[in-house]
């Protein structure tokens, strides 16, 4: 399979990049490094991307930002962070990806776990992430020949203690967990679902 | 209590506001009509309505437009509609209100069944209401002096016939059901919650 991984180089997507890159073709894609530079925030990058690569089998984002921040001062211009780029970035991957992608190819997004559980600061990728997870079960009842469409949402990660303190009680997944999650979707035959890593 | 309700001459709208206007001062709020105009897709004008209601007890939102159409054929632009409108709408009342609401006050919004149950043409609203409803889950955990926050998600109403063919086998609530989600949420103690109006 011809397979594109945006956000390759991550922490998460270069554990998924090493995964598949022995049986498939992989092109990486990031902003400031891979085989080819994307920016999911502008609709014009994402065409330009798919111009590069042609056809392909199954795309991956691992990337995209949302605004961590309190509540009470948040604004409609850093609310809009999440908005232009883990949530727009992913649904333009979908809708101009959807003109490229083969027959039963797949799209992989990635939301998290505060989409149901959210943590104090987290509005902004809550929001973010229950759209895009909305987005994933509308789209799979519309995609034309056998095309699929999942999310991946993990919960904190073992490798990044650094946010461990942002999710208190959150029990952190193993990267193994999560890469698994990534490769039920592009391998597996689901649509439609979000792939919970999660262990609370 | 005084309670501003957006959307008041809507086929919702109307219903709720007749419900609690008997035993609370409420203020009819819409784009073309009622006690005070305002735009929800525009911050200035979400700011300048507070600015004219004062502090207040309960803000309730039913209004927001989202796109219908197929993904084929939609785009970020098309898109962007149901964003700025139902989602970024919904969530500026939210994060600029919290500015002038009262202690124990409450905001309502509103978002609708195809958050989980998808159907043709509605990627968009899908999308906005998955955004909302988390949102709403979210802010309630951060939100000072027990100030509430719901949505209320109904399913297709039986006073709107010319939608049925839409909504293959939903089954259609009746308006008293719908009413009482909004009476719930404003009256009520819950927050964080998403109160589903739907019958199957």
């Amino acid at each position: 399979m011809k397979v594109i991984i945006i956000g390759a180089t991550g922490a998460i997507g270069k554990h998924v990049t090493s995964a598949l890159e022995k049986e498939h073709e992989v092109i990486r894609v990031g902003t400031k490094s891979g085989d080819i530079r994307a920016d999911i925030t502008s609709p014009a990058s994402i065409e330009n991307l798919f111009k590069q690569t042609g056809a392909f089998d199954a795309l991956i984002n691992i990337s995209g930002e949302a605004h961590f921040g309190p509540l009470k001062s948040m604004t409609d211009e850093t609310f809009r962070i999440g908005i232009n780029s883990k949530l727009m970035g992913q649904v333009n991957l979908v809708l101009i990806g959807q003109h490229y992608i083969n027959p039963k190819g797949s799209f992989t997004l990635t939301t998290g776990v505060l989409t149901d559980d959210p943590i104090l600061l987290g509005a902004n990728p809550s929001a973010t992430n229950g759209a895009v997870e909305a987005f994933v079960r509308a789209a799979a009842i519309e995609l034309d020949n056998s095309i699929r469409i999942n999310a991946v949402s993990p919960t904190v990660v073992e490798d990044s203690p650094e946010y461990f303190s942002y999710f208190p009680g959150h029990i952190p997944v193993t990267m193994k967990r999560v890469v698994n999650g990534y490769l039920k979707s592009v391998l597996g035959a689901g649509t439609g679902q979000v792939i919970k890593v999660h262990s609370n």
